[in-house]
């Protein structure tokens, strides 16, 4: 399908070919109008995936738990979509493709997509990036939608804000990790796993967990579980921990009202990236600007007042009040 | 001084009078015109003093290192600085004043100026907030300035955009930090400390971070040390790999090219923040985009529509190319 119409193209993600999947895809991400006409056909179908991210920080083995996951609900025969989120630089990519290629297991599965997100070429960014592949893949008919996320910060945060179940994945020796969350700078996830619990001892950081949880005033406590990815131990119980908190986010009548609050956020974050690429832009394009952005580098004008100029001249916004 | 003049604020803060600093850094947070005239007058002035910044996870320690620091730095009759940054929530900002508290030791020195740094009431975030205190500080005569980072993420890039040195506080124990290390997705700081390294052996860590550091192409290998700051051990040797680096800084000319690529970045950052708050705004204020929001909510109109239609309204930005 070199040049598909847009039936050919809503016609072939709807039955959930892969070709189709990956050409609506491709021509989102490269900002084809054909890619925008299909998302705006599609979207009052999606949100029939049940979307669960993961984060964590580095070098805990969340892509080998992923593809245990993988395994496991292939056997139930759920449609599966994976997205890994990764704002980071080629050198990263190149320094984490040990751990990522655990995934090449499911390439062929035709029941399986799996794509990486990274921010190049996108106006709204990550977060538009990302939202983009999930309601592609969601239309395509995935039952479940696995998030991971690669980097740290702006990537943990794209993936959670997609994300009906938020599991946090750690290993014996996350120490900052548990800080975090005692420090309560880090968010409680639904479900917590401690990976690697062979490699070392486990019983310390669960411990440490365990009191960090129960300082806090809880709407609904976080299972704690261990696992050991490479060997499958703990998966069969990590994806009861998921379908028990889905089951309870459906019985309180929680899934919507979160469902809604994750759309007007994303909504804000990509109109809020594009105004930044457009203003960045602009100053490139602009020679009066860029002698703007040269006097505060040269100290002759304030940042602020820098600042002031550059909104008026982009937006209009009369920043006054700042 | 209830009601200052302009001048008697710049006449203050110049000789260093603390009553004349908090008023001006006050009156910049409350978007005061007179704060704003007062940074407008004083921005050619700026940049005599030195930044450091110190980022790390939570619970390493880094306020005792900072105030054994501050007392070193006392001894050797240097006029100080010190921001703490923490965009975290009000919970945060309790959980975290254990920490926070061994500051309080330098309160009463008139030659140190301390200040906290939240998000709250700044149209620009955290970036604004920090740089107005850290032009303040500059302005009103001091030698180092000390940014630290409580919190992750956010706070992290605020504090590393203004320090012409950045020092990572780690302990025994970090390993999500050498982790991100090696996965390049955290940036390589000037100074990397191990801290309570007697708490715990720090062997291990020692090792990993020399292997990490090791893999990199570094233009210059940052320096490796360990403190323990509760007894002021490894302070002196810290404050002298700062010094290193300072000097290196000048004799490659480094220094100069630094401050510009953070001042843009800096101006880019306020004002991308600012745009974000003043798209947020007009959807509250304006029934007609509220109306936008709720129908990605209901799913009827889809996320990127919104965003196109939303960044027309408010900016007149055609996001055709989105």
């Amino acid at each position: 399908m070199s040049n598909p119409t847009l039936q050919e193209l809503l016609d072939g993600v709807r039955s959930g070919n892969r070709r189709a999947t990956a050409r609506a895809i491709s021509l989102v991400e490269n900002a084809d109008p054909l890619g925008y006409a299909f998302l705006r056909e599609v979207f009052p179908e999606t949100g029939r995936s049940y979307a669960v991210g993961f984060t964590g920080p580095p070098g805990v083995g969340k892509s080998t738990l992923l593809s245990a996951l993988v395994t496991l609900l292939r056997e139930r025969e759920l449609r599966l979509g994976v997205i890994s989120v990764d704002p980071s630089s080629p050198f990263t990519q190149g320094a984490l493709l040990g751990d990522r290629i655990r995934l090449v297991d499911h390439f062929l599965d035709p029941g399986v997509f799996i794509r990486s997100m990274g921010t190049r070429g996108h106006l709204g960014g990550l977060a538009q990036a990302t939202l983009e592949a999930a309601l592609v893949l969601d239309a395509a008919g995935s039952d479940i939608l696995l998030l991971e996320t690669v980097g740290t910060g702006q990537s943990e945060v794209e993936v959670r804000g997609l994300a009906d179940t938020v599991v946090l994945v750690l290993m014996p020796g996350s120490g900052d990790a548990v800080q975090a969350l005692k420090a309560g700078i880090m968010e409680i996830p639904d479900v917590i796993v401690v990976n690697k619990a062979d490699q070392a001892p486990a019983a310390a950081i669960l411990t440490d967990i365990r009191t960090t949880l129960a300082l806090g005033e809880l709407e609904r406590m976080p299972a704690l579980i261990t696992t050991e990815a490479l060997t499958g131990e703990g998966i069969d119980e990590l994806w009861s921990e998921i379908e028990d908190h889905r089951a309870w986010l459906g019985t309180e009548g929680k899934l919507e009202p979160r469902r809604r609050e994750h759309l007007a956020r994303e909504v804000f974050a990509i109109a809020g990236a594009q105004a930044r690429t457009h203003l960045e832009q602009a100053v490139v394009d602009d020679p009066e600007l860029r002698r703007v952005l040269d006097a505060v580098q040269d100290r002759s004008l304030d940042p602020l007042s820098a600042v002031r100029e550059i909104l008026e001249t982009v937006f209009r916004i009369d920043s006054d009040r700042c």
